[in-house]
């Protein structure tokens, strides 16, 4: 029988569609092979990008030249711009604003062909430090009220470059999927005072049964309500709602996660094309947020990461209904990523 | 400079990405081609699909052999089922349900190649005469709230077979999508006693910058917020709530209206992949729909059809935001499907 499944954060139905059952095999395909001749992310192409605005360098190299470890650099196809105002008004009964925002792009390692989870545990470490850096960074101007940290791997997956690299878009409205997670955890807090992310862990964890990966710092299970086979959600264990603000030694301890969870994904399914998301707490810096509503924040969200495997295609029912269907139940997904032998 | 513009409807910001600009050539890429050597829905193959619910047929020929015109069968395999009760229970702190409800898929021709724009006026006139006819079928089920009907044209959208066909969804919840239209369309006429789709009717013919194609009876333009490049909102002119409603009249005017415009996309982007909605009102007779609140959908909603190729990549950033980004104008995607001469 398919079940019919509620995600208490997104507050959304999606079917669980069992007479459709995929298992981990029907989802192996050979991955893409990246035919671009020319990256302007490779070592030595510096040129070829905007210049940079944070990077991780060798002792005595030059700005915008070769040695480095790690490089930011505005998006070279910005979908908006850094500069100018708003300029909010009504066109008739519509809405509009100048898109104003930030685009940047994180050039993760010289190494063109490595996944996430090649990376050594050090550069991860700086890779995740540059997240905090450019997400802090960007949160100053007032302008923004949200910081978006995405990664598309694989062209199913959107990616228009296959050298490891993640994007970051500052946007001056909250987007639609954090304000109504950031609402759906705050009518949760202000019924029970308690944040509804730890309670999903606790529940998690004592079940079991959806749990990837669990270390004293951080868990890895798939959602009751999957949307698609093999999402994960990866979440700190203790309580923080802002990513902005994980300490060096969470950041490593992160890191080592991370680079396991992304082998099991890797290994697991052939390299599968996904994307990857960072739902961290919005800025509350600007002054629509400033409000007492908000001053909540700290208890009642909880930062996250989100991995959605490309593996299946989104048709009219999901567009038209905002349903899904996903013929992979997350248990099953998430024993086998869970009993994976990573050698 | 990009815009960030905001649908009245789904109360969501789109990025118009003017620096990406994509026109009307850079989408055109040769079709897939149909790689299955067998296909279930042709004539003679009436064995391989579940027996027909409805059907036109020539007079004397057989239930479940050739001689038809149209057919309508149970999908093969359902998302939902259509045994059995909700047994709507919690599990922890999540809800869960039975995946009741039922699946259906019309065959719109014999001819499996054929383009919906392709089938003479009659025919289509057969084919939205099936949709009226099953919608209203369905709805007599008290344990669905909402019958979606929809079409995946072309592999990349969604598509497993290529022969023309529509599916039915009928859902024992009103589906997201759908809600959140119904209570823009309520907080609308609440405010001002008038249909917020006729007031976005009122204002397109008005501009008239992105009408494609407009008659007495209906109207097809390109959103003021278009999530993606070319997508159509085709509506009735005149106020109605219920496409199970429309008149034989309005059928004929509707057939030879749907075939001009899906001739403009297959002839003005190459037979591009694209799916296909109806949004028309919930099922009203079931119980929860039934209060007072519900009583004005008859002034509130206006059905109407959602048509969107499938020419971009939905990657990370729009999973995670819910903000999408169009690399077209609707102003440039509208005229060029206007003035396209079709011979």
């Amino acid at each position: 029988m398919p079940e019919l499944r509620h995600d208490p954060i997104q507050k959304r139905w999606v079917i669980i569609a069992t007479e459709r059952n995929m298992r981990p095999n029907d989802f192996i395909i050979e991955p893409e092979t990246d035919k671009a001749t020319f990256c302007p992310f490779d070592e030595g192409h510096e040129d070829r990008t905007p210049p940079e605005i944070f990077a991780v360098r060798d002792p005595g190299s030059a700005r915008n030249g070769p040695g480095w470890k790690l490089r930011v650099v505005s998006n070279k196809f910005p979908a908006l711009k850094i500069e100018g105002e708003l300029d909010r008004r009504a066109v008739g009964l519509y809405d509009r604003m100048n898109g104003v925002g930030a685009h940047e792009v994180i050039i993760e390692t010289t190494d063109h062909d490595a996944h996430m989870s090649d990376l050594p545990v050090e550069q991860l470490k700086q890779v995740l430090y540059a997240y905090r850096e450019r997400l802090n960074d960007l949160r100053r101007d007032k302008r923004f009220k949200y910081v978006l940290l995405f990664k598309n791997h694989g062209q199913a997956a959107g990616a228009s470059l296959a050298h490891p690299h993640t994007q970051l878009i500052a946007t001056p409205v909250t987007p639609l999927t954090v304000a109504k997670e950031l609402q759906s955890a705050k009518d949760h807090f202000h019924l029970k005072e308690r944040c509804l992310v730890c309670d999903i862990i606790a529940q998690e964890l004592s079940s079991g049964e959806r749990i990837i990966k669990a270390t004293e710092q951080f868990v890895a299970f798939t959602p009751y309500a999957s949307r698609f086979p093999f999402e994960i959600f990866l979440v700190p264990r203790t309580h923080h709602h802002d990513f902005g603000q994980i300490s060096d030694y969470d950041t490593h301890y992160l890191a080592e996660f991370l680079k396991d969870v992304m082998a099991r994904l890797k290994v697991g399914l052939n390299d599968p094309p996904y994307n990857f998301l960072l739902h961290t707490s919005p800025n509350t810096t600007t002054s629509l947020h400033r409000s007492w509503y908000w001053n909540t924040i700290q208890y009642d969200w909880h930062w996250h990461l989100e991995i959605i495997p490309r593996l299946t295609r989104v048709a009219g029912f999901e567009w038209g209904s905002g349903f899904y269907i996903n013929p992979t139940p997350p248990e099953q997904a998430a024993e086998y990523l869970r009993e994976l032998e990573l050698t």
